[in-house]
């Protein structure tokens, strides 16, 4: 149980008002500024970026032996050495822009080298192939829910007050496509895309066992925890928990791209009013994330045309987050600065 | 005269490899892919950004008393206080995202006060009403050519390798749809918007008295500089000295929204080769920016509905140049890090 409030938008007229007396055109910063207003709900009348940290959760699939990407499963584990000295693109954007980064295992075929710097939170060895069986049990997904939340608490404490998610994952575009087609109710093959970009021969068989998967587990999708346990994952289920987690405290939470929006839109189907605590940073361009947006109703604040997941998107969108929190508590009003107000 | 050469490409099929061999799907990183190549052939193999600058230059225009804008001439000298003082939009974001900001005087109408730390490059007290005679001499436009050329000399002898470039100036978008319906022969209806955000009957009658600026000058539009001494704004010439400048140097210069794009048409209209220099920062709400873009050929990195000028889109866009330099210098190839390759 997640205790999840809607977010207090009794003092909306004054920070909105606020915004248009800046030093600037009615509406001029664009998006920056219903962000701004957004922020300011969760963070306060002075808002500040506050050890932003950026949550990778890596985890292994059933599904990938049956061959859904251009990569083997082995990858999974391969990368997260990779994350853990330092080497993937998430490491180098958030040395370059300031996020706290942590890798955290929620389940990949073989336990990382206990040297590495990793933590432990695995819910098995990779889930269960979803056209086959269920992904994984409830006792896991309850379990997975607890981990992420855990993390986001471990990080509230250490004065975070904004959480970015990623992942890593060979075959989680399956599982999240498979969240999707179930959550939504749309058909398999509109929401299976090239992930990591296979070709037109894998694309179909990749449909296929989506739609396998949607068929055999048919009776029992009724809820969103339900659907993780049948068809999820365990970096899904844990992304979820840190959504929830981090709406349970009020701040903000930034979601990455096609496999995060998938663990959001779980999130937002058990307690809707999680949706105002989220942030969304990146159009991916994996086709279908383009549809799961449009379903929840959100812009999001980037479209750089990537498609890497390892909470790459969000990470860049950090300084946007800065900027609009920057203005709203630094910039002169028409009064401040004495100038004459362009409010048209 | 500016020495412009075009870029070495020779180097182009090592660079892309090595992108290519990055621990990520090929492509997976999408715009910052294409970007890092353009940044390395500039930047050299170890890309860094040292001391971005953001320049500022601020001007008035002849064509403002006439009513063109929802806010009066008086505006732009205000606005540069208020920049000096910390208070801008532009100033947030400088300190947020760590440029260093200087303010020109390229021609207001009244001097800023000598305490305010505005650099003098004044062309003169605004510039003529472009709808009845010119802006300027075309002995303004070649000292305000070298005017924008001696900014960026300035800052780059103190080490900075990437400029940036914004503008204030009451009246400009006017100014800026003139320049583009002259240099790209676009009818001056479909270039005029909205700028700041004035009504449907100011725009009409912007839209006249861009028309009328043309018909009396269609005679002597046959170069860009031309164009400039009929129809441009003092801070619009001096952008593209600064253009020019950098392109001369070799250093990247990152072009913020409608104004800035306008002197960056006048800049490859002069030196074609100019363009590889140039890297367009944000797509402007001010509608025709979309046509200036497709005539270049090029995708802006940021598309957040801003439309307020000042540098803010170019500002706020150089967190993904660093992430871009940063992916190509610092993330390990498949080989470094033992990942198996996922090329597809």
């Amino acid at each position: 149980m997640f205790q999840i409030k809607a977010l207090d938008k009794s003092c909306d007229q004054n920070i909105q008002r606020r915004i248009d007396l800046k030093t600037k055109p009615v509406g001029a910063l664009g998006k920056l500024e219903s962000l701004a207003l957004q922020l300011v709900r969760m963070l306060g009348d002075e808002p500040t970026v506050a050890r932003p940290a950026m949550l990778v959760f890596a985890a292994d699939h059933g599904i990938a032996d049956a061959g859904v990407s251009i990569a083997p499963p082995e990858v999974t584990a391969q990368m997260v050495a990779n994350f853990a000295a330092g080497g993937a693109a998430i490491n180098v954007f958030c040395r370059e822009l300031g996020w706290t980064l942590e890798i955290i295992d929620a389940g990949i075929l073989t336990p990382p080298d206990p040297s590495l710097n990793v933590t432990n939170c695995r819910l098995g060895a990779g889930t269960g192939p979803i056209h086959k069986r269920a992904a994984m049990t409830l006792g896991q997904v309850e379990q997975g829910l607890e981990f992420g939340r855990a993390r986001v608490r471990a990080h509230h404490s250490l004065g975070s007050n904004l959480i970015g998610l990623g992942e890593m994952g060979i075959g989680n575009t399956s599982s999240a496509a498979a969240i999707m087609a179930a959550l939504l109710d749309i058909e398999a093959k509109d929401c299976v895309g090239r992930g990591t970009g296979v070709d037109a021969a894998t694309l179909k068989r990749k449909q296929m066992l989506v739609e396998q998967a949607l068929v055999l587990h048919m009776s029992e999708l009724g809820d969103a925890k339900s659907v993780l346990a049948c068809v999820g994952g365990f970096e899904i289920v844990q992304m979820t928990g840190a959504i929830l987690g981090a709406a349970e405290i009020g701040i903000p939470v930034m979601v990455d791209g096609f496999i995060a929006t998938a663990a959001a839109l779980c999130a937002v189907k058990m307690y809707p009013e999680t949706k105002e605590y989220l942030i969304f940073a990146h159009r991916s361009g994996e086709r279908a994330h383009g549809m799961m947006l449009e379903h929840l109703g959100v812009e999001p604040l980037l479209d750089l045309g990537m498609r890497l997941g390892e909470g790459s998107g969000a990470a860049l969108a950090l300084p946007l987050i800065k900027a609009a929190c920057g203005f709203y508590r630094e910039m002169a009003s028409f009064d401040d600065a004495g100038v004459e107000p362009v409010v048209s």
